[in-house]
């Protein structure tokens, strides 16, 4: 049974927050992509298949604005703009080390039936 | 950084797998709805705000496809139809419990920033 700690309003409302925040089909994606070192558009956009250009761009910029991610702007020639986890960023660990965990359990569940 | 468990293809194609199954607004909040006792469509429907009736039947659908939780009906007068979670629903405790705590850092954030 979830536990008493997710039984309360307040514990629901979390959940929403989160989901609000991070919910979606890419953002989780997006944001290992960017962990793991992908600085560049291109790069984020190749490591996180079947994202389109358009989707990854507004998932940049709603991770940004949520403190998540950070861009950085180099102005050489050309200008080039990387893509960095900030620490905030790096509170998820325990959660994406969660969501990988189940999705191993959903795989070997697929598996076995 | 993202543990070296993470950085592995098949890791994220499981953190792909468990967002196809419950990633998006609403699947995990149906499942905690239901998981709390919400046995009825009426019920679930008031404890998720928000979800319209079109999006909470076909989540429902789609969990129950997913052997996350159970349809069962009641064949009186009149046919009741009631959900309940399933044991693999169950296995979802601790990635739930993440995004609880996830969701309360990120409200502290907020109301820190």
């Amino acid at each position: 049974m979830v536990t008493e700690e997710q039984n309360t309003p307040n514990s629901f409302s979390c959940l929403k927050n989160a989901l609000d925040v991070i919910g979606g089909k890419w953002k989780l994606c997006v944001i290992v992509a960017v962990w793991q070192g992908n600085k560049r558009f291109r790069d984020i956009g190749k490591y996180v298949e079947g994202i389109s250009p358009k989707v990854l761009s507004g998932e940049l910029r709603h991770l940004e604005m949520n403190g998540l991610i950070e861009r950085t702007v180099h102005t050489g020639r050309p200008v080039v703009v990387e893509y960095s986890i900030t620490d905030y960023g790096r509170s998820l660990d325990s959660l994406i080390t969660a969501f990988v965990k189940w999705g191993m359990t959903y795989r070997n569940n697929c598996d076995s039936s």
